[in-house]
């Protein structure tokens, strides 16, 4: 409609996540709206990111280096393993501050029916990493649903003879409100009431 | 917290209008995921975009030549001009496919408060136009907000003497419900009334 570099930047943009047609012609004028050097920025940080970026060789985690910041820092506790889907999900958890051992990203969470089976994920990488001992826990933190759940029951089974397997809790959100919270997370809160 | 160049991509995304921090993180995991030719093609687009647009001679809208393809159509009515804010504008009039006449981009609506006054817009490139004659009817397509029916104001005070103005009908939206529509939209409504 407008110019072939226009239509084809538009194109681009609404094969992201959640960048409908509206939202990516909304950002393509305020793309050329800002200056050259702005502009340019944006398209070099996404290079730049593609180019540099690898995974962790030890925990799978984005980074850099061959070994990511978090592995490579003496402080961390490496006694226990934390056990995430993503590496948006290590981020989420050190924010918490609550957590100061080593992560395990397994690039994504069992589900036959996507045909992600255990092979897909970095499942044996974990399983090396606890027989190499001197793990004393694993932290199952993978997402609280159906694929989350599958995962986590599946590792547990492979690691319970190995090391103490933990999940994260589930119940109601801090914050939250019981006549807002659903039956089943509500029936968490309970079975996992704790002594005050 | 991640990598510095992960890091400056999440930067780098937040500028853009509407896209807060963690859809930035959403957006730059999952380019990290796609391959690197996906992800290159977004980086190539809006450098592109930035090297060939430019805007077009006669009426200001985004063009890859000196004239945009509208401007240079043969089969469009050359005695009418819709002046719109912004080339997105054009994209919803002409898909509206009642329109055939030519277009005037004006790079925004006059604004006193945020700076924006008749010099900062192409309004003197619009009166040049309808100055070297044979055109019969302005059609003013400005927003029906504040700064755009100021606009409209000001425009049809300067064009008046010298063409035919008019200004996009303003009422109900088509689909719309009575019960919903605020005051002022029912009261255009109402003084527009048409003849049945």
């Amino acid at each position: 409609m407008l110019s072939p570099s226009v239509d084809n930047l538009i194109a681009q943009l609404t094969r992201l996540p959640g960048i409908g047609t509206r939202t990516a012609q909304r950002l393509t004028f305020h793309l050329l709206q800002r200056s050259q050097e702005e502009a340019l920025a944006l398209a070099d940080a996404i290079r730049e990111v593609k180019e540099r970026v690898r995974f962790c060789r030890e925990c799978g985690n984005l980074t850099e280096q061959e070994v990511c910041s978090i592995c490579e820092d003496p402080r961390r506790d490496r006694t226990v393993i934390c056990v995430v889907e993503q590496p948006v999900d290590v981020i989420s958890i050190e924010r918490t501050a609550e957590f100061r051992g080593l992560y395990h990203v397994l690039g994504g969470s069992l589900s036959p029916i996507d045909g992600v089976d255990p092979g897909d994920l970095r499942i044996d990488e974990l399983l090396q990493r606890v027989r190499a001992g001197g793990v004393t826990e694993v932290v199952l933190a993978t997402n609280p649903n159906m694929t989350g759940e599958a995962t986590a029951n599946y590792l547990a089974d492979r690691l319970r003879d190995r090391t103490r397997v933990t999940r994260l809790a589930s119940g109601l959100p801090v914050g939250g409100d019981l006549e807002y919270a659903d039956e089943v997370t509500l029936g968490r809160a309970l079975s996992g009431r704790r002594e005050m």
